[in-house]
């Protein structure tokens, strides 16, 4: 089992999985790229510091990335002074990023040739998620080296799901994403249906978390959400525009006509031009909201 | 307690709903409409027949109508040898068909001119909830007259809501229809980006029913429907352009934009315009199948 993992990318998911590992025991390497606020509190937490990707790998075993999108992963990959630079074989990367599944199974191929395993493994579960360490974990690659890297996936999720071959976690991941949008634009429709014709938002709430219309978007986070007027908290509209976009990507290398994705990927937009990117993303509501002449929060 | 019913739409659902009510002590009232077979069934199990609207209403404390679509509830009511040349004052109109809201607040208007009580009462649950007696009932209209006709709708139904004044049950069974809908796209399109990309489908079911993408669709109708292949009972694609036709129209009386609805409501009469109006209305992901050149029953 690996002792010696490196982490890169400490933003709002990425701090607390760190944190985690360090808590489980493991002994953690980090490296300041962005914002050196959270290296440092790492720091004064147990871990090491260095100074680039190269040199989190050099002392590493299992190098875990998480960040923004398909460029910064490779660039942390194969850039100057990046992972490939430090890895020697049989280091393993596990990629944690929402990416590109046809980039995933490129830069697999790449490590590959160097003697370096990857797995990808994007999550689900949000900030709360991370600092718990209830985070939802799929994870694409070989079966053998999944089992290898067991006891570090565990320190951070709770629900771990092997999906199959390299890529397919991501693959995964983006189906969730287009499936939950979907599913909440079918609240936000129904919703605005109903209150609009006189109907209390909570009455519909109730009913539709019994019906065949009952799901996770209706039954939980509609109420914390658009009908608590609370978009602060969660997962930001900016980042789910970027995850979409993925899933288009992917649904147009494939030919593949996807009529409402495409749909819910121009509302997303308009309302992230609309200068609410940094909001959660059910904020999409206020499209609707606005269109309609109400406030589902205030019937 | 009304013990004399009169039932008026002995199809798919007010076949068994009418016998349910037979079974439960009350006197019934039928008569021939469009279909003589399930009138001679129901004359065998103790219903009286007899010749029109008019006279079922003569007979009955409560009349019960379950018909295909507005214009027909319109005919049944107020057309020659309906409902109003027969009912007294103090009968009940309990119309559980799925027709316009707008429509229904219109009927309960020229009713109560005549003493005549109406409640909205639209179902959901299908025809095994019909013949099992399990159905949803929505309930709109006085609260005094819900709760004079308890017992009546008890012997057809579990799960019975009143949701509020004239109309709103309707509404609230669009807004479920809409929901629904929009929910059943979401599964079509993630399970065919996911399996186009080449994840098995019983894979992306098993993930998507625990993250936050899960719903009744996804957990329980996709595997019985679209990953069985098997689209010959339940509630038909014919019926459901008719509900999401009135969904939309609806939404047009207020000047909503309702963009995935509009969307939805077009796959699915391009659906039924491919001659598959009589199938399960989950045979739309048959576009997105044929189109991805994949069979999600097979693979």
């Amino acid at each position: 089992m690996a002792k010696r993992i490196g982490f890169i990318g400490l933003g709002t998911m990425g701090k607390p999985m760190a944190r985690n590992l360090l808590k489980a025991g493991f002994e953690l390497t980090v490296c300041g790229h962005v914002n050196l606020v959270p290296v440092e509190e790492l720091r004064h937490e147990g871990a090491t510091v260095v100074d680039c990707p190269r040199e989190v790998a050099q002392r590493s075993e299992v190098v875990i990335t998480c960040l923004p999108d398909t460029a910064v992963v490779q660039e942390v990959v194969f850039g100057p002074d990046g992972v490939m630079e430090g890895a020697t074989e049989g280091c393993i990367v596990i990629d944690m990023s929402t990416i590109s599944p046809t980039a995933t199974r490129e830069i697999a191929s790449r490590l590959a040739e160097r003697g370096i395993e990857m797995l990808d493994a994007p999550i689900s579960g949000g900030e709360t998620g991370a600092i718990a360490g209830t985070l939802t974990i799929m994870v694409g690659g070989k079966e053998s080296v999944f089992e290898a890297c067991w006891s570090t996936l565990e320190a951070m999720g709770k629900s771990i799901v092997y999906v199959g071959g390299h890529g397919s976690a991501q693959i995964i991941k983006l189906c969730n994403q287009v499936a939950v949008t979907l599913g909440q634009i079918a609240a936000f429709e129904a919703f605005t249906l109903g209150a609009k014709a006189g109907l209390k938002p909570e009455v519909i709430q109730r009913v539709l978390s019994k019906t065949t219309a009952r799901s996770w978007v209706i039954q939980d986070k509609m109420p914390r959400t658009v009908l608590a007027g609370n978009f602060e908290s969660g997962f930001k509209l900016r980042l789910m525009c970027k995850d979409l976009g993925l899933a288009l990507e992917l649904a147009k290398e494939m030919d593949l006509p996807l009529f409402a994705l495409a749909l819910a990927y121009n509302l997303y937009i308009l309302v992230k031009s609309q200068g609410k990117g940094e909001l959660e993303n059910s904020v999409v509501s206020t499209l609707y909201q606005e269109a309609a002449g109400i406030d589902l929060s205030k019937m």
